[in-house]
């Protein structure tokens, strides 16, 4: 939650001011589409990593689209790690082999202000990504992209998300 | 450590068979020379990070060159990050903006023989990179790069590392 920093100014910049906390840091690996079961299989087999949860891609039309993950979330080497399907993203940083870096935190917007006044740039958030609980997404100064997201509840993680 | 798996075949391929141990995953960005330093300022100011250590690039001929960050690791929302110089790196995948992940372990052979049979590729690890540290690398079937590193020990960390 945000807390309230020095003093505070009636012109809107005061949102600059306040502290962010945020609860989780996990990169996201960006794959060829339908690949996430793959390179999750992958990361199993070779560095002994373990699923912890994952989204489906719904089912839309009986004939045409079968379900599979678009989004898992998997534990390698103490540190929680996102691989996704690149199909249900956007943005000129997101391709094939690219990894950005998913923040947890309430204060979304607070986040996305600091970042801008520190000199990185908003990044628009597309619907279907929106959909995936992405709320907040900026580069910063250094060619990295931020997206922040609500922390997880246990509870979303094995349902059958609507991403796109 | 490395343990023995199932049987050990007598023809070298049983490396493959064997348990490798990863302590640490740390995400490895990637910046500009010389700009580690306003990285991790940007991360401390905007997203609360901490550092927690630092490699320097030593002073070789007083009129050109001060010493200047080229590693740092900070904390950020409970995960270690690593920022690390450009130009101590070498590889297709090591660009400025790009993310690789460093993994720790004690096996490093056995780390790049299982990845390799799983149908990732091994990359050359240049002289500066392997007086940084770095043991093995290799990119996964996904585009990923991963390298090998020996779990971290706290007297290293505040070292003057002679890294080129």
């Amino acid at each position: 939650m945000a807390q309230e920093g020095v003093a505070a100014a009636a012109n809107g910049a005061t949102v600059v001011e306040k502290s962010v906390t945020f609860t989780a840091y996990k990169p996201q690996l960006i794959v060829e589409a339908q690949k996430v079961g793959d390179a999750v299989a992958f990361y199993k087999d070779v560095f002994g990593a373990t699923e912890t949860g994952h989204s489906l891609y719904p089912k839309r039309k009986a004939d045409q689209e079968l379900p599979h993950v678009v989004s898992a979330e998997i534990k390698l080497a103490g540190a929680t790690v996102v691989v996704s399907d690149v199909s249900v993203h956007t943005g000129s940083n997101v391709k094939t082999g690219n990894v950005s870096a998913l923040l947890e935190t309430d204060d979304v917007e607070v986040a996305v202000a600091k970042a801008v006044a520190a000199g990185a740039v908003k990044v628009e958030v597309s619907e279907g990504e929106a959909d995936g609980g992405v709320k907040g997404k900026v580069t910063d100064p250094f060619g990295f992209t931020w997206i922040f997201v609500s922390p997880v509840e246990k509870s979303d993680k094995e349902e059958n998300k609507e991403v796109v």
